[in-house]
C-alpha cells in the first residue's frame, strides 16, 4: 500500500515540478486562473459530492469508518491541483498527497472488508505514507498521521504500521528519482560535539518563545481567515462554478497591484534570486510583509475553491514571518525562518510533536531545543480550530 | 521549581561521581553491602512509608491527587541512593532524580493551595525538570513527563509548562558545572547534507525493526524480573531490613564468582578500558553476555530493596544487547549500542516518542529514522506492565 502510495506521490510530484516550470515559462498563464478556476468548481459541483470534504472526509472516516472514501477523489485532488498550480493559484501540495494516501488505502482495504478498527488504522497509515513521501519526513508523517486526528492527544494504535508506511513512501518517492529541497540552517547551538553538550542561551530561547507566539496568532489569524472568508463567500456567492472564477479574477488583481509574482504557486523556489520565496527567507535578506501577502493569496485561492493544501503556504508564510522576526528581534535568520517553517504548521494543525520532529528531520539537530520551544508556544497560541475542521477535541488547551 | 530542581540534580550528581569514584579508589567497599542494605531497608521500614512508593507514588498522585508526597523522601531518596552506589549496588539514577523532582514540585505547590489540576501539572514539570536535567535531555524530558503517565497516549494538558522546566532543570544543573558522559555513534545514515537527503537502507532497517524485537523481549524480561523476584521474595522474607542485606550479599557473591566488578554501579563508564560499560559498547569489542549478567545483578540490588533507578541499568543492558546483536547481525556496533540503549527503555517504561527524541538528543538526527523503529518496535514487543506499575493503560498495545 505505501509502495503504490509513495509512487503516486512520486509521479504527482514530478508533475507538479513540470506545472510549476511550465508556469514560471509561460506568464501569461496567469489569465488562464479565472476560466481554470471555473472548470474545477463545475466538475466538483458535478461529481465530486462527498469528495468536496477532502482532508475533513478523511479524518472523519478515521474516527466513524462507514460511507467511505470514493475513489475518484484521488484523480479529482490531483487534476485539480495541477491545474491550480498550472495558472498561478496560491496552494500546497500536502492536502493532496493526504487525500491521495487515504483514497489508495480505502481502494485497497476496500475488497477485504474490513471492520472499522482496522478502515482507521489503514486510513491513518495512508495519511502517514503521504506525509512522509511528499516532504521526505518519514517519522514526521507517522507522528503526524495521529496527532492529526484530535487536538491535545496523541494514541498509539497505529504506530508501527504508521511508521513503516511512512518510511516505505518516503522510500518509493525517492526510489522514483525525487529530491527534495534541502534547507540549510548554518546556525547552530551545539558547539562543541553532539547534542549532549548542549547549552540554551537564555535571551535567544526568550526571543523563540515569543516568536513561537507570533507563529501561533498567525495560524490562527490564517485558519479563521480560510474558514471565515469560506463560508462568507459561499453565502454571497451560491454558483459553484463562479466563486473560483472571482477568486482567480482576484489573485491577478493582487498580482498586479502589488506588481510581483511571488506569491503565486507553491513559493518554495523562484527563477528570481532576489524574490520572496521559502529559500530566500532562509538568506540575508529581510522581507518584512511577504508573510502577510501569502496569506491573502492563499486565502483567495483555496477559500474559493482552487484546490491544494495549505500547508506549503503556510511553511511560506511561517518561514516570512520567521524571516521579519529575526530582523526585529536580533536574532539568527535561517534559525528563525526554519522554526517558523514548522512553528505556523504545529500551530495551524495541532501537530507540535509531529513538527518538532519535521523540524529535527529538516534541519538537523543542533537546535532541538529551540524547535521544540517555538512549535509548543505555537500549539498554545492557535487556538483550538486549526485548519482542518473534522479533528476531535479530546484535551482543552487551556 | 525547575531551578531548585536542576540544582538539586546537579548536587545529586556531582555527589554521586564523588561516590562512584570512590568505589573505584577502595574496592574494599563492596563488603559493606549488606550493612548498607540493612540500614537502608531499616530506615525505609522505620520512617518511609508513602515515600516506599517512589515513582509510583509521583505517578499516583499525579492521577488522582491527594494524601500528597511527604517532603522526606527527597533526602531518603538521595541519600540511600548514593549509599547504595558507594558500596557498589547495580543501580540507576533517573529515579532518583524524578523523585527528587515530584517531591521539590509538591513541597513548593503545598503553600499556594492548588487544586487538583494544578498539582497534577506542578508534579508533571517536576518529572520533566529532574529527568531533563539528570541526562541533559530537556526535550525527551518534557515529552517523558507527559508519556510516562499513561500506556499508548499522551495528553498536552502541560506542555509548555513541561518544556520550560525541563530546560531550566537542564540549564541549572550546566550552570553548576555537570557535564554529562557524550556518547559518540560515528555511523551516521546521512551521506549528502541535511536529514532531507536522508535514504533508508532497507536491509539495515530490517535488522534494526529485528533488534527492536529483541529490546522489548529483553524490557519485558526485565520488568517482570523485577516485580516478580521483588514480590516472591517478600513473601520468603518478611524482615525488611534483612531484605537488602541477603541481596548484598548476592551481589558479593555474584561479582567473586564471575570474577568482575564491570555489573557494579551505574556502569557508565569503568577506570579499565576494556571492561563493559556502556561507553565501551559503543566501540569496537564485542560483549555478548553483559546485558544478561546486569539484568542479574540489577535485580539483586533493586527487588531487594535498595535504591536508584532502573534506567540507567536499562541503558547498560539496551546498550550491551545492542552491541552483542550488531556482532550476531552484521551491524554497526555503535549504532546499535545507541539503539538498544534508547530501546529497551522505550520498551520498559511505555514511552516510545519521549525516547525517540533522547536519541536524537543524545546522538544527533543521521539515524532518526532508525532510533524511531527501533524504539517503536520495542515498544511493540514489551508488554503492558513496564516498570512503572502506576502507570495507566489508556490504549492497548494490539
Amino acid at each position: 500500500m505505501a509502495l503504490v502510495v509513495g509512487s503516486f506521490c512520486a509521479a504527482f510530484l514530478w508533475l507538479l515540478d513540470g506545472v510549476t516550470e511550465a508556469r514560471f515559462m509561460h506568464p501569461w498563464l496567469l489569465f488562464g486562473l479565472p476560466g481554470a478556476g471555473a472548470a474545477i468548481g463545475a466538475v466538483y459541483a458535478w461529481v465530486g459530492r462527498p469528495a468536496e470534504g477532502g482532508n475533513n472526509l478523511i479524518v472523519d472516516q478515521i474516527h466513524e469508518p462507514g460511507g467511505g472514501i470514493p475513489l475518484r477523489m484521488a484523480p479529482l485532488i490531483v487534476i485539480s491541483t495541477l491545474v491550480t498550480h498550472l495558472f498561478g493559484g496560491s496552494a500546497g501540495r500536502e492536502g493532496t498527497a493526504v487525500q491521495l494516501g487515504g483514497t489508495i488505502a480505502s481502494a485497497i482495504g476496500k475488497p477485504f472488508g474490513l471492520g472499522p478498527a482496522d478502515t482507521s488504522m489503514l486510513l491513518t497509515t495512508g495519511i502517514a505514507a503521504g506525509f512522509g513521501a511528499v516532504f521526505g519526513t518519514p517519522i514526521a508523517g507517522a507522528v503526524f498521521a495521529l496527532e492529526v486526528l484530535a487536538v491535545g492527544r496523541v494514541q498509539y494504535s497505529a504506530l508501527v504500521p504508521c511508521v513503516l508506511a511512512a518510511i516505505v513512501g518516503d522510500w518509493a518517492c525517492h526510489i522514483w528519482g525525487i529530491t527534495h529541497v534541502a534547507y540549510h540552517v548554518a546556525f547552530s547551538s551545539v558547539t562543541d560535539g553532539p547534542a549532549g553538550s548542549f547549552h540554551a542561551d537564555p535571551v535567544l530561547l526568550a526571543k523563540v518563545a515569543l516568536a513561537g507566539v507570533a507563529f501561533g496568532l498567525a495560524s490562527l489569524l490564517f485558519s479563521e481567515a480560510m474558514h471565515w472568508c469560506g463560508s462568507a463567500f459561499k453565502r454571497l456567492c451560491t454558483i459553484p462554478w463562479l466563486r473560483p472564477a472571482i477568486g482567480g479574477l482576484a489573485v491577478i488583481g493582487l498580482t498586479y497591484a502589488l506588481g510581483t509574482r511571488d506569491y503565486l504557486g507553491l513559493g518554495v523556489t523562484s527563477p528570481d534570486p532576489h524574490a520572496a520565496s521559502i529559500v530566500a527567507f532562509f538568506g540575508n535578506h529581510v522581507f518584512p510583509w511577504a508573510w502577510a501577502w501569502k496569506i491573502v493569496f492563499t486565502v483567495a485561492t483555496l477559500a474559493t475553491g482552487f484546490k491544494g493544501g495549505e500547508v506549503t503556504p503556510l511553511f511560506f508564510i511561517g518561514a516570512g514571518l520567521g524571516n521579519a522576526l529575526s530582523g526585529l528581534l536580533g536574532a539568527p535568520t535561517d534559525l528563525f525562518a526554519a522554526l517558523g517553517f514548522v512553528a505556523i504548521f504545529a500551530g495551524a494543525s495541532n501537530t507540535p510533536l509531529a513538527c518538532t520532529i519535521m523540524g529535527i528531520e529538516l534541519f538537523g539537530s543542533g537546535n532541538t531545543i529551540y524547535i521544540a520551544v517555538a512549535c509548543f508556544v505555537a500549539y498554545l497560541c492557535s487556538g483550538h480550530s486549526g485548519i482542518y475542521l473534522a479533528q476531535r477535541l479530546a484535551v482543552p488547551k487551556t
